[in-house]
Parts: structure tokens; C-alpha cells; sequence
């Protein structure tokens, strides 16, 4: 996976409204790796304490933070302006979903130019007026049953989108699981269970035991066992049967005793 | 768009600490069509004024959601269970990110299964006792080095996930933008502006004409006017044009008079 490249989108949040959400928003940031966050009249000023609190540690967007007096200040030295909304506009620009913005944003990225994302506050979202300052509008595929979007959440999904259209993969610390195990050594389990089997007369009526077989290798094969697991799964026959055989022995000698 | 299907995939929140978290869950799966929540032992009780608060008036998915006392119960009816982590662990399961996982939800929500998708608490997580009772590990591609995910946000693009995986589109309500206008429009407009410049002595040196013309038509061309702009657009040069007339005679008058 990339690293954040300097060039990451800024995201440009116009006259958001509370404090929690900027911080949440600066956290969504560092999730996905951006960190350029411009503030364009903030309702209740600059800088608000719990902007940080609610960031969780993210704090490095917060505080490198540009506080702008209006949108256009804000967009002054981007070169492509993307308007986040829910709600249609009556204007002629091209509607997209973040996911096809993404694929734009890294392209962009890639050639050298600056990116923004603009979202508006919490109440009203967007004046159309800062949406025809943008080339494109993005929305999110949202259940028009319920179109309030939290916009720290509406960030999130976008960033998110920035990063997975660099790398849709487990972060690197997630190392891929044990290969499984090789076809000799789960017949050798396979084996070893039927045996078992086969001693405490689970096959039956006789005739059946080869699709009886075959269905439970089958089963099992579909764990897909590794080495390690194998190893494990031929302990637990063995301790079965041995159980068995000592449940075995302890009625026997009951049996014996007068 | 599908509607919500009934079966759209269960959210279980294992253990959650503040309300307002559990509201802002609930919000986002109303953003993307999802109903049935789930909560096992919820640190504060249920049910709790502030998640309603913080769910904006997406009610239904509190005040239908089911209190557990384990993830056991809470996953008794599901077929298939995703555990949502962002620390790896050292258990033998696919790790898969939500985009990939999205694809497993819609197809097995359309095979009939029930689906749920288990989240841990704000502060440690899930356990790994509570993973292993999962099938599948979820995680987001996330910057490793600021991990810390707001679990209604950890929430959100997963469920996104889910609604993108039957549709990615911007909502119906966003109607497609009017046709660009025909090439013979576009021409009429060309030619008008093209004339206006010539009058006003725009194209100099003159022998650079056809190439200034060229470049002003493919410049022009990359906005893929619709037929009302055309017709404004039309208008302006007529504005324009007249206007410079009206400049002229104007400093014709001042220079007749004495």
C-alpha cells in the first residue's frame, strides 16, 4: 500500500457547525491518510478544545488546520474541486458516486494536480452557489429514505475511497494465514479418522461406507485444515479413540467386579 | 436501486460503551437500508435517551434493536457471521476487506441466509474468543499508522459497502444532467463568437487565425455545453458585442462633443 503521498486530496469543510464533528473528521482523515484540512468559517470559531477531543489522537489535521473566510479562498490553489452532496442540484455538472470520484482523484493525483473535496454543514449541506464553484458533484449511494448523512461519516466514506483506490487489501500487518495443508497430509488424517471409525462401528450398514467416506472428506475438506490444524485434528481422533477405549476398559471392569 | 431487502445483514455491537455511538450506528444503517441491530450487554444499559438523540430520526433500527447477554445468542439465527477488526490475530480464518466481503453478503442474503456483521467495543474491540465464533474477518484498508476507527464510522463503510455492492449510483432522485448540444448548435455558436471576434479585431496576426479558431473551438468543446447553455452562451457574446457598441458610440458622442 501507498504511503499518504503530500499531494492526498484536501478535504475543505464550509461553515461546519460543531466542534466533535471537525475532530472526527480530522480522525477519519488519519484513517485513510490525508492530512490537509481547511475550515471555511467554522460557526464557532477556531481553535475549539473539543475538535481535539474527539479526535482520538488525530491530531496533526487539526492542528496544521487553515481557518479561510469563504470557499473560494479555501479552493484558491486547487485544481479540481469536488462538491459532496445528497441533495440534486439544478446545475450541469456531471453527478458521480466516490467510488468513480476516486478513480479521478488518484489520476489527478498522479499527474501533479491539487484536489478538494468540499462538504458543507451539518444543517444545510451546501449552497448551490459553492457547488458551481466545483467541476464535479459526488453523492453517495444513500437510501433516499433516510438521506442524513453525519458528516464526519460522509468524510469517511470518501477518504475511504481515496485509499482502497490505491489498494483494496488488508493493511500489512493482517500477514496471510498458513497455506493449507497438502493433499497427503489430509489423507493421512482422513485415514487415520476413518480407522477409527471403521474400530467403533460407525460405518453402517457396511455398504454405505464408501459414500459415507466421501461425504465426509468431502465436509471437512472444505475448512480447507492447515499443516498445524491437521496435526491438531489427528490428536483429537487419537484422543477420542483412546477415550473410547478407556470408557471401554472402566466398563469392563465393572463388569469383572462381583 | 434495491429497496432494503428484510434480509439485509445484521448489525451486532458487542459490548458498546456511549449511546451516542449506538445512535450514530443506527443512523448510518439508515443511511444504507439496514434494520436489525443488535446489542450485547451495552456498557450503559438499554435503552438510552442519547442514542436517539444522536440518531437524527433514525429511530426504527433503536427501537427495534434486541439486547443480548452474549455474542452467542446474539449470532443464534445467522448463518454466516463477519467479524469487523482492525487488529490482526493470530486465528486461522480469511481476512477479506469490506468490498469483498460486500459481494459475499449480497450473494449469500440472495441464497436466503441470515448475515451478520460483529463489531467490538469503542475501546479494545472484539475478543478473539468472540472471532473465532466468526467465519470471516473483516478489516479496512487503513493507514496502520492511525488505526483508531469511530466505531459508527468503522460502521458506515461497511454498510456502505453493502448498499454499493447491489448498486453504485448516485440516488434516483439525481436525475442524469441535460444531452450536450448537437454538433450543428455548437457550430452556430462557434461561428457566431468567431465572428464577433474578427469584428472586434481579436484574431492577430492573421494568418494565426485558423489555428487561434481551432484551439478556442476544442477549449470550448471540453465543456460539452447542453442546448441552453449554447443558447446563454449566445446571449453573452450578443451582450458582449453590443456592449462594445454601445462603448463606441459612447466615445464617439464624448469625441463629437466640444
Amino acid at each position: 500500500m501507498a504511503e499518504a503521498a503530500p499531494l492526498a486530496p484536501v478535504i475543505i469543510l464550509n461553515a461546519p457547525q460543531l466542534a466533535e464533528n471537525i475532530g472526527a473528521v480530522a480522525r477519519a482523515m488519519a484513517n485513510f491518510g490525508l492530512t490537509d484540512l481547511r475550515l471555511v468559517n467554522p460557526r464557532d470559531g477556531w481553535p475549539q478544545e473539543r475538535a481535539w477531543a474527539s479526535a482520538s489522537g488525530a491530531e496533526w489535521p487539526l492542528n496544521a488546520a487553515k481557518v479561510c473566510g469563504s470557499v473560494a479562498e479555501a479552493i484558491a490553489d486547487l485544481q479540481r474541486v469536488y462538491a459532496t452532496t445528497a441533495r440534486p442540484r439544478e446545475l450541469q455538472l456531471p453527478v458521480i458516486t466516490p467510488r468513480a470520484a476516486a478513480v479521478e482523484w488518484v489520476e489527478a493525483v498522479g499527474r501533479g494536480e491539487r484536489v478538494g473535496l468540499l462538504f458543507g454543514g451539518e444543517r444545510a449541506g451546501l449552497e448551490t452557489a459553492d457547488v458551481a464553484l466545483c467541476q464535479t458533484v459526488v453523492t453517495i449511494p444513500i437510501d433516499t429514505r433516510f438521506r442524513s448523512l453525519n458528516l464526519a461519516q460522509a468524510v469517511a466514506i470518501n477518504v475511504y475511497e481515496w485509499r482502497v483506490a490505491q489498494a483494496d487489501a488488508p493493511p500489512p500487518n493482517f500477514r496471510p494465514g498458513a497455506a493449507p495443508a497438502s493433499g497427503e497430509a489430509l489423507l493421512g488424517f482422513y485415514e487415520h479418522l476413518e480407522r477409527e471409525l471403521e474400530t467403533s462401528g460407525f460405518f453402517h450398514p457396511p455398504e454405505k461406507t464408501p459414500n459415507m467416506i466421501q461425504n465426509l472428506r468431502a465436509a471437512l475438506g472444505r475448512a480447507r485444515f492447515t499443516d498445524q490444524e491437521v496435526r491438531t485434528l489427528r490428536g483429537v481422533v487419537t484422543a477420542l479413540s483412546r477415550g473410547r477405549g478407556k470408557v471401554l476398559e472402566k466398563l469392563a471392569r465393572k463388569k469383572d467386579s462381583p
